[in-house]
């Protein structure tokens, strides 16, 4: 159910102390092999931090062999001083390890602006590499505690495991709470697999997974600068599966972990799924589902149960996506709210308690579907946002 | 200080019935002439209401005697039920005022999706028009009354005046509380003058006047189905200003109202100015400044008192914008904080407590300057939108 639940990965994670509140922090996972494949998406925002400056490098040749991950501190906006703490920890990484440096895809999250202690990440390392553990020592211990040290606001780890009947498994983990938004979002993901396959084949793999699970889900709207989605093949399986069926199996485990993502959002209340359908093209779907998922007046009127649909339609008219406005239908959680851009069912027959919100707009304008996964904006969002420092 | 301040105007606000509170609900500009020129902008959401598309065909001619504004609904996703309450609405205050239906401008404000009572609006013209008074009369009794009249979640009436030393006056009134967003927002605005001026004159002050106003208000990213500015002009001052003269005074009471509407916005606790400097082109200083104002994690920061400037770099890092990401400096409130993207100032010495918010980000990329303006996610801001259905 871990990082480590395909052959070939050990894991562990560790106190460094750079997080304040005493708390694991630092995470490895090394692939073992026999192959050292890899590929990796990180975040558009074209203000990135420092290790995702250093791991897109590193991927270029399509060769990772092991991965460092910290909270405590997103290394972003910390200049030349930052980067070089990101290049040492690669350094101090690959020597404990045995491996090359320019292997070592780093990943950092936490507060923007502050520099990293090297000396804390240097001593970390050194306890994490003792650590190391696989699937079949302790239980995948190594795996949790990797996915519990990259945790921020998380409150719990996010995990997912699938086991193909051919005989190799894609394990996974994630965090990500605040800053989730398309492109990626504060979030960082490790992936591993003991398929046998290339690291082109990863690389077509992973963009087709991402593209229609992370790279939808938009909790909040905002952009992360370190988002990382690293996937790791150490081939141990001795199995090689068609790249169709590794690409429809790692985009369930991605759909997975952006959904457990998605239900331990900042704040969040509400789990709301924005179904656009009949678009002319996807991109206008998404578009449009994007639209709706930002609007801050839609996600307070979802949190007080108010099944609000004049600020969905508000929010696609805000688009230059193809519709008619009074050609375009809304349903929440099931009652036709709008038909053809006017009132239909009474809004009083929705009901909003759950926690999962299923919105749905059809634009008859196509035959085009996406889905946005974002979440309402609540107090305790506004609360954590407002006295989050660390 | 009114929308009558100006010779040739009379307003009035009354009791329709329209809110379930009992306030004013229906308000009544009259141009008494002898010019009845006139100039409008309009939502640029697709989704337009229905007295947005009314009013569309009444501007087209340049020509208006008359606006009626109402609060208690906005007549948005009506159909074409809600077009015949607009239509009716502007023949009813025709025959009460003696002049030409389409002559007559129509806004509304509220809740989308519930049809306006037309009886209701019928009865409420009658009173109004019997209401009407001008600058002379009571002290401009009928203006403020139109201003409270038009009032939604609005604490206050806003209200603005600017006296030429030539003779000539302009006045204005506005409402805007949620929903403030670029291309208009949530807002009404009715500005009247008595210079003399031809319909294209006042077109192409008011484009110039709300191009840096009005539209660099964005409170909460959400944009109106509803928002007009209009012009009035009477001509019973005489006086023929420049266009120049005429464009930089209403520009003053574009932002004087701007202002108003900013520091009235709902549940706001902070009044926050992003001032985008030497950006390539105007249109990036703007684009680079919304961003920013777009931030739900900046916005709660602020309202936490946390001058937390890598959120303000990560939204400025979504942008196309042309800038190097160590290149940019950011001041918060005068302490610079970021220097060429990295940290400067510590960000203790940021005090925010007061409301007045200055963000400065210095792109070093050109030498355009735009400034946008936002306000903070507070806890009342969710509150009251989640609660909001009025």
């Amino acid at each position: 159910m871990s990082v480590t639940a395909a052959s070939g990965f050990v894991a562990a994670g560790v106190v460094a102390g750079l997080k304040s509140s005493g708390k694991r922090d630092l995470a490895v996972v090394q692939n073992l092999g026999p192959l050292n494949v890899a590929a990796a998406v990180f975040t558009t925002n074209r203000c990135k931090a420092n290790p995702v400056l250093w791991s897109q490098q590193v991927i270029a040749d399509g060769v990772a062999s092991a991965i460092v991950l910290n909270s405590g501190g997103a290394n972003c906006y910390t200049g030349a001083a930052g980067f070089q703490v990101t290049h040492g920890t690669a350094e101090a990484a690959a020597e404990r390890l045995g491996i090359s440096a320019g292997d070592v895809i780093v990943c950092s999250t936490g507060l923007i602006g502050d520099q990293l202690d090297l000396d804390l990440l240097t001593a970390g390392l050194w306890d994490a590499t003792l650590a190391l553990s696989g699937d079949a020592a302790a239980g995948e211990a190594g795996g949790l505690a990797a996915a519990e040290a990259i945790m921020t606001t998380d409150t719990r780890p996010k995990q997912s495991e699938y086991r193909a009947p051919g005989g190799w498994t894609i394990g996974g983990m994630a965090k990500g709470a605040g800053m989730l938004a398309p492109g990626l979002a504060t979030m960082l993901v490790v992936i591993t697999t003991d398929a046998v396959l290339t690291s082109p084949q990863l690389d077509t793999a992973l963009r087709r997974a991402t593209r229609v699970t992370f790279d939808r889900l938009d909790s909040d709207g905002a952009m992360s600068t370190n988002d990382t989605v690293a996937l790791l093949g150490s081939g141990a399986s001795g199995v090689e599966p068609t790249l169709d069926e590794f690409a429809v199996a790692l985009t369930g485990i991605c759909a997975d972990l952006a959904r457990q993502l998605q239900s331990d959002a900042e704040g969040a209340s509400h789990d709301i799924a924005i179904e656009v359908r009949n678009a002319l093209t996807e991109d206008e779907a998404v578009t449009v589902g994007r639209a709706v998922s930002r609007s801050n007046l839609f996600k307070a009127a979802i949190f007080g149960n108010d099944p609000n649909w004049g600020r969905v339609l508000a929010a696609v008219g805000t688009t230059d996506a193809a519709f008619d406005p009074y050609g375009i239908d809304v349903a929440i959680n099931g009652v036709q709210v709008c038909s053809a851009g006017e009132p239909d069912q009474p809004r009083d027959l929705v009901d909003l308690t759950p926690r999962a919100v299923s919105v749905l707009v059809d634009l008859h304008a196509g035959s085009e579907t996406a889905t946005i996964l974002t979440n309402d904006l609540t107090h305790d969002y506004v609360h954590e946002n407002s006295a989050y420092a660390s």
